[in-house]
């Protein structure tokens, strides 16, 4: 079957651009994107010449005429932050990372989508010099630049003073049809436009392709409109192949300081490709021998595939430019350092990600103070207890929740929000976009200076969950607060409980789960997850009262450890209980009624799995010993990735279906989390 | 902190009608919605009375005015579709489902949200006569009601026929804030526009408020414009407190035949409480005593809690006219029958969700065919084969793609598009919409006609996981197809490479995940995709090429039990190899190595967990004979769920970190898939 419309395109509806060949010294220059992107994804016989070609034009102009970056120090901090949201085009932006003078080799571009390259087939955080974030998965890179124009402009507010313009960049996103369907699109470029980020500038490819072919079967926004009814400033209709006409827009958009802007410019896919140039032909797959010699003489681009001419080098070249801007800006910042030495100060830890120098003590007293106070609370209540102890020495904290800030108590005393009026809060009404707060977090991140974190009910991270997902592989410092963490949460019933969530988020690689049961593990549980720098933390929070549970010195340390033995037999325990959040009040009071019959129980307390198997070995076998083979695992979600905790002669108490509606107590009895339960369970378990 | 607007309203803010306690007898039927709904939550001491309250005029308006439907058979078939997306107005729901005369008592609605009431604390579909489908996750009802009315329209190009207009019906849909604020919103309602979908009907419940308090600190849109760019015909500003106006705009609406409508209507959240509507503390907790008090004296509603007046009754109770359309509607479907007994038969079919006589039959003989056939290819390419196998044979079949048809292959022979101008196409270009095109699919399914299924990538269910959820919560027969399963995607990369998500979706409850090994699996799990009417299934499809099995009759019989033994030693077998997907391949190339080193190897093939899971103990036994204690696993993605069919003796070689970008071959060699590391770990089981 043919998709709906007519695929077929002559050169004439091309647009006029197409048969120009000889368009001057900027084509020439764009055309070395081409030639480079053609050619390595002929050489990888994979990847996605369209877009490269298609938008080689408009990267030209962009790179050589407005980015400010430092291709010596990709790091710098104020560069422009420049986002590939169609990240399929990943070509395109390792061309102009070497053409500008990267440490992107042209052994590197030949490597293209080989194992171990720093050219993989989507741009990886982490894998390439220069690139800003992972992208690939669409609409997530545009929301990562939202978060990032975010970033910008609150540290900005923080930090610049009058005559000390700190921080100052822009964030540059290219994105096509792709990341606008998709609906995440809709949520970050809505609340972008009430932010009224004005330093954002995205580029929309408007090539009317994606790989069903022509978009007027599946898209048919007028998308200027949709952005104008977001708040946005728009540049309508431009001509992504006229070097003047990107020119102007790019200036345009620029002198918009309190929208952000899109630009619309019309595209052909494949720019230069003659006979399938402007089809979904040339999205995904390698031109062939005999496309790839047309499209160079098409283009009048006669040098050798991976031949780039000296003169085309320099003209790219962005190092003594790159050099120049930072080292105006070192200027800027010693200025800066000699007016406002502390805020200066401040400023260079908040960038090199170091935490405060007395964090350590705060933390240790804020975890003393949790275990004195004993409070028996939901643990959301705890959590935000543990906001309350550590955001007045963590400036760095920004928070938010997608429109359950009473619900999930993401907010804090001194937490004040971020609006487009007022730019510095550290607090941002996310409104009802799970998956865009959570992408746009992972761009709070990305950016540097912040740790960003967010809330929603946990059933919601299925919203979001690719997101969380990309944190985990991009390795962001992002913070994921998800409330209301079982059939706990009550009437609200099966949409709104999470069952197999805990175990699901717990299969992400990278992603570090807690589940604490009280106050206590709530507060030391936030620690982990500021103190870990390098990979997000999901905060699992229970809606209801939990018990406090007595620890000793040794105990209150362990937390850390991501499990330990909360409460012994007084002799050789004979049964084990392993649990987790609001379970562990429930095997705590079982092995209270067990012991009074006589049984010998131990209860560990195991609030993050990934941290207590990155525990030696040694350790591991303290907590659970293998010789106990009596084992009960409580936790109220799905049973199966207990299985190896429980052991062959175990046994898991959880649920592996669907929740219902009613209080939380009757749907608690309903599903047998009750003391008689689980001590007829570890009953059963001796007598076997 | 308090959020960043001011949330105090005065009375005079909350417009002239708030103040009006007599407006006329239509005002006081909505009243009987409102007090049901805060008499309700105040009983269950939970709820959301703001939405009831607010839209009450709008629904009495709908329900009474324009609604075709039949209190006594909520399942007849041309009866309107009305969604309540903005589900935790459940009361709303309820209280005219109540009133006009479904089985749903009074009893009833004091039991809202206790456990095991008819009334949850979301709409569920299943538990209340009258409900639809089941909503709260917020845009997803929305995104059922484009489902709807596509299947509406499709099923009346398919059957209708001159003089005969069998299917004929609106989709109503209420939506609030939440709703249009997640993406999935825009994903669906772009499409509609694009599909002209001219008989949905949303009302957008535009009261200014969400959890967190006044919008406008997070959602700005100009919606009416948002809607007009999706194509969509928009009537704005009408006052939902205002039947006249609400009448006149529904009037509007169902006169514009070529585009969807969206009524954007000015409701006060919680009207009628005198002293808290129009803020956020009246969405989702009980008014408390006092108000409630207050607010009958405001609106003049002198009725005890959970008593309604005779007149009121009456003047809502639709059962006659009910009864009358669907006569009216059985005499149209008589004449349909004399005129075309063989459309009436296979409408009828459909309908009655029937599969057609031979169904059996032909699927034997397909799976014969496959299995001659014998073909080594990827599996989403046997899918394909499936789909041309069974497609002639069920016209009910409704596809699509998530813009990825040519990598799905989703498309097949005789399929063809569904568009605004063919209606009655079989196959929808869903575009980038992973998330739209799976809630979409669960509204086909809830609709009846038709059995819908959809492609996207299997790494991208991240961004349709809810709705997966969703049609596993709902019972729906949807079908999602998920192709490109493992490392096996090659060069893409990890954010592209699944390696948790098959595991993760066998956590959620009630769906049915295949992850066939060759071409013959595949079409058994097609077929055990259609034959499962209760329910959702989930088709885990390769992109690289898998090799055919050999498999005698009974191995052919027992593919259908989920798992099964593939290849056996010729004595008693001392280890078995469970393996799924493209693993088995590995499997039996390693266990062929190993018999030649003079091992007696066994091969479980085990495409679907849960179904195997739900066989006899005799026949799990059987199978997997728990003697055997040397077991590997063999699976490309996450291990741990894997952990109890590997035993504690046992071993899972599967992935627990992100993949990496490169050829395919590669991968599988860097992450251990080979024989010679398999061989080496059943020898290493074999000599513990």
């Amino acid at each position: 079957m043919q998709p709906p419309q007519d695929t077929t395109t002559t050169a004439a509806d091309r647009s006029p651009h197409a048969r120009a060949s000889d368009s001057g010294p900027r084509r020439r220059l764009a055309n070395a994107i081409r030639a480079l992107s053609m050619d390595a994804v002929q050489r990888a016989n994979a990847g996605h010449p369209g877009a490269p070609m298609g938008m080689a034009d408009i990267a030209e102009v962009l790179w050589n005429d407005f980015l400010r970056h430092n291709p010596a120090n990709p790091r710098w901090f104020n560069r422009d932050r420049f986002i590939l949201s169609n990240g399929h085009g990943a070509m395109l932006l390792y061309s102009v990372l070497h053409l500008s003078g990267y440490e992107l080799s042209m052994e590197d571009i030949m490597q293209f989508r080989q194992l171990g390259s720093k050219t993989p087939g989507h741009p990886e955080y982490g894998y390439t010099p220069g690139v800003e974030t992972t992208t690939g998965p669409l609409g997530q890179g545009l929301a990562n630049a939202v978060g990032m124009a975010i970033a910008e402009r609150t540290l900005a507010a923080q930090f610049n003073r009058p005559g000390h313009t700190l921080v100052d960049h822009y964030t540059y996103c290219f994105l096509g049809d792709g990341c606008l369907m998709e609906g995440v699109s809709h949520e970050v470029c809505s609340l972008a436009g009430t932010l009224r980020l004005g330093k954002l500038i995205c580029v929309y490819d408007d090539n009317g392709i994606s790989i069903d072919g022509k978009v007027d079967g599946w898209f048919t926004d007028d998308t200027p409109l949709r952005f104008e009814a977001y708040g946005w400033h728009v540049v309508r209709d431009v001509d992504g192949h006229d070097a003047e006409a990107v020119k102007h827009a790019i200036e345009e958009a620029r002198k918009v300081a309190d929208r952000p802007s899109l630009i619309c410019a019309k595209t052909i896919i494949g720019f230069g490709a003659p006979n399938v140039c402007g089809t979904h032909g040339v999205h995904g797959a390698p031109l062939g021998g005999d496309e790839i010699q047309a499209t160079r003489e098409f283009l009048g681009w006669e040098y050798p595939p991976f031949e780039i001419p000296d003169d085309i080098y320099r003209d790219w070249d962005a190092r003594s430019r790159g050099a120049r801007w930072e080292t105006e800006w070192d200027a800027v910042l010693g200025d800066y350092k000699r007016a406002h030495p502390d805020l200066a100060r401040e400023f260079e830890r908040r960038c090199r990600a170091e935490l405060p120098e007395k964090w350590s003590q705060h933390a240790a007293e804020a975890l003393a103070r949790a275990n004195e106070r004993g409070a028996k609370e939901a643990t959301r209540k705890s959590s935000q207890a543990a906001l309350n102890a550590y955001g007045p020495y963590l400036p760095e904290l920004l928070g938010g929740s997608a429109d359950l800030t009473g619900s999930n108590n993401t907010n804090w005393d001194d937490c004040t929000a971020l609006t487009h009026k007022d730019s510095d809060g550290n607090y941002i009404y996310y409104g009802v976009r799970e998956f865009g707060m959570s992408a746009i977090i992972n761009g709070l991140a990305l950016h540097g200076g912040f740790i960003p974190y967010g809330g929603t009910f946990l059933v919601f991270s299925d919203y979001a969950r690719n997101a969380l997902r990309m944190a985990s592989i991009i390795g962001a410092q992002s913070i994921f607060v998800l409330t209301h963490d079982s059939i706990g949460l009550g009437e609200d019933g099966p949409t709104h409980q999470p069952v197999e969530h805990v175990a699901s988020l717990r299969l992400i690689p990278n992603l570090t789960v807690w589940r604490p049961c009280d106050s206590v593990e709530t507060i030391a549980a936030w620690r982990s997850a500021i103190e870990r720098r390098d990979g997000p933390t999901c905060l699992i929070l229970t809606r209801q009262n939990v018990a406090h549970q007595a620890r000793d010195a040794k105990m209150l340390q362990a937390i850390e450890r991501g499990g330990y033995v909360l409460r012994d037999a007084t002799s050789e325990p004979e049964a084990l209980i392993i649990a987790t959040g609001s379970e562990v009040e429930l095997a705590v009071d079982a092995a209270q009624a067990l012991t009074e019959r006589g049984r010998r129980i131990r209860v560990v307390s195991l609030p993050s799995v990934e941290i207590f198997e990155a525990q030696d070995a040694a350790y591991r076998e303290s907590v659970l010993p293998s010789r106990l083979t009596a084992r009960l695992v409580l936790e109220a979600g799905a049973t199966r990735l207990w299985a190896s905790y429980a052991g062959p002669k175990g046994k898991v108490l959880g649920i592996d279906r669907f929740g219902e509606s009613a209080p939380a107590n009757a749907l608690f009895q309903h599903f047998g989390f009750t003391v008689e339960r689980v001590v007829a369970a570890v009953e059963a378990l001796l007598s076997e």
